[in-house]
């Protein structure tokens, strides 16, 4: 899917409920953080072991955190689009450029490996 | 484009300088939080008439916002979308079953304009 | 009460229950990211208006929101103090420093009731 | 020090640079969500013994780390005060009451050393 169609499903959510109203930058913000926090709890008590076999493990544990983990990550990911929306972001755009910044910001060469290169992205 | 292809230039960003390491799902969850905190920093001291112009509004300051939401929400995304791929979660269909959940938790005929209702997404 | 006696109380309840080697600082870290999405989450939706008669209000649903409000502020002060000790903070001595740097950073004569210079504290 | 001495030290601070108005529910709840972000950059890419080896280390990066997170804890903590003080939250109070709270949530004899009861607190 484009990021402009889940973009748009947001927004015709919104409209259908006409939740469009509450749709404002500092809400949104809000409402992102609280979404985070959500995904900050599921791997606070986890060891790093234990948070890296969440991706492939086949028990029900690891496969009921990798579930849980795909609704706290679509959450994020509908208020950090809303919000965007609700800033004039263009996403897809705004994305592009940043990612080509911080290629010329973090070198190949220089950044190969290195933790203390790696302070963003 | 689609969201594959920002994960995609996000996992070659990361393979070019060998932090493919540096992405597990504590670092990266670790990582949101920072860049959430850059979205709040921006928002903090705006009236919500302030924050509503920065979508719109054609002078200096605003554009300038402008300009540091998209460089913030980028962040926030990406690290979003590097999280996802250690955790294995597949985006796309976890989005779309999140918005299908959240539709039947919220039927139109009775969310519409209920503040109370819209307690998420 | 005095700082050091929530502290105390706070090792007291981890060790009553073994709990100590579960506070890393990582791990609280990301816990305290969870109890700061809960903060976010009561304000999220409120107008100014309304978050502000929290404080004072006497009709049931503000007192509830204080009362709410006062369980979130209270588990983000217990997971910030677990951390400051996992990282070997004094935390005294620390805010009487930092808030001594901002007296220095924001001197009264130009900061006064400038948004622009209320950028920290 | 007294949790009401930092309290009257932040209460002073703002009223002498007059910047009480800037210090509402939502404001301060956005703006204790850009420090906790600085506290997790702090911690972002740290190996969980890096992090362990902040608190006690005698090394020069380890006692910088400290330092930073000294300011950082402080920060957060201020934020979280003036957060309190804006709700109408009576810190002491709400503590004392939500520990002894998670005393009856989390009994003892339950409770020790289990992961799984740890979830809050």
């Amino acid at each position: 899917m484009h990021v402009s169609e889940l973009q748009q499903a947001l927004r015709d959510f919104s409209a259908e409920r006409e939740w469009q109203r509450f749709n404002t930058p500092r809400n949104l913000a809000l409402a992102l953080v609280g979404e985070v926090g959500e995904v900050a709890e599921l791997l606070q008590w986890l060891t790093e072991e234990e948070a890296a076999a969440v991706a492939t493990a086949a028990d029900g544990e690891a496969a009921r955190l990798r579930e849980r983990a795909g609704e706290e990550v679509s959450d994020v990911l509908a208020y950090l689009l809303l919000l965007a929306d609700s800033l004039g972001v263009d996403v897809e755009r705004a994305f592009t450029a940043k990612l080509a910044a911080n290629a010329e910001k973090y070198p190949v060469h220089l950044a190969r490996g290195s933790a203390a290169k790696h302070t963003e992205l």
